[in-house]
């Protein structure tokens, strides 16, 4: 009984640099689809339905912590979790690990903030906040 | 009997662009997936294993045509087709759809060629090339 | 007196793959950095100015060829020229080189079609039409 | 006199997303542009030349917070700091300015450790550290 959802993917060649491993600003990418997947689940409806909606969750901060490389053609586990709702942003946490060896690669947090079609900050509707908290 | 490989996949936001649809040339990365996987039918291991080998086959040309957008959260299909092989190039021909809609979204095609670690055009391992054109 | 544009870029980190080499379709981004810079030179605005008064020109069709390798750090210089301009099309030409060896990295070419609101095939704005062709 | 470097540029198309504005990831592409050009300021040598003698500097950590958004055809100003260097890691700090408005756009903070050819952490070449912690 949890905000949780974990997908897996394949590392393509085209996320790879020079040094042999995945260019670092693509783990974000795929903690993007982690939470894509996890408002779907939680809301019954996609993120893209939302935004259609006139709902933007817009990235106003985030970290994360290199703990070892993804390589090509490597299966990765991305585990999202929803750790915190207030009336204007959401906050999700993240951990990636190869999925063979089980290896932690990075943890990482966002912090998303409502916004109107102008990109101002609102308060979230109140019935999609209640959905999102459902399982906190 | 014939030597292709389909896959599935689900846009990613970071695919698309300003227009609402997914950037041209991410299509090309999903026909490299593709390729990746039919490498893999065919010769029973990893692209990346054969790069480790010493094998490294280049994208040399390549041509596309769009026909239809893809968008963000759809759930697109390539399928993947090798429709030539020689001494030192490869050729794969990719049918991209909307796997919901089965609307054509992309055809295109792309000649590899077979380089040395140095990156000099060499004829292919007997062995690959007899995998890969097996199906043929 | 031609329609032709040059511009020069360093290659970027996030641009190589682990063959240690520029990944095949960041070339393909730098040839619209291209396009965006000659709209610019023929029309007196930007493309992004074009986009608000509802000129979209879409990717239709491209074809690349590749005859050398750009690395990290590189110097590249991008030629763009337009080549062919009617009622719903243009046509741009791309030769990409290392701008301090003089080597050809790669020959390109994309036909753009002019597409309204709801992305429907339109005839191009004719005063458009009048500055893209008026060095042609 | 400080360790200190400005670069601009200007918004590819390929950086947006659909939302209209710079995909979150890319302001991370430009930070590592402004390092590349701090290190090659500091240290006479560009990071590629840094690398191919084996130093490799990757990022551990990062975070990021986004004050205001990006647009396709924007000037970007990147300023970029080093505000920390010990034995095993460097610290670059980034602030990140619509160079036209003068609006804030994002300030980040990286840690890179200092890895061998395996990937492990290093002690990095006490003549690279001198030269970046010259002007601290």
């Amino acid at each position: 009984m949890s905000a949780e959802h974990e997908l897996e993917l394949r590392v393509r060649y085209a996320e790879t640099d020079q040094m042999g491993v995945v260019y670092h600003t693509n783990y974000l990418v795929w903690c993007e689809m982690g939470r894509t997947e996890l408002i779907r689940d939680l809301t019954g409806v996609s993120y893209a339905q939302l935004e259609a909606q006139g709902v933007a969750l817009a990235v106003a901060e985030l970290s994360i912590r290199y703990h070892g490389a993804a390589r090509y053609d490597n299966r990765i586990r991305v585990r999202t979790s929803l750790s915190d709702a207030r009336s204007r942003s959401v906050t999700f946490e993240y951990l990636i690990v190869n999925a063979d060896t089980g290896e932690r690669l990075a943890t990482a947090r966002t912090v998303l903030v409502s916004l109107d079609k102008r990109g101002r900050p609102v308060v979230m509707p109140e019935a999609l906040r209640n959905q999102l908290t459902a399982k906190l």
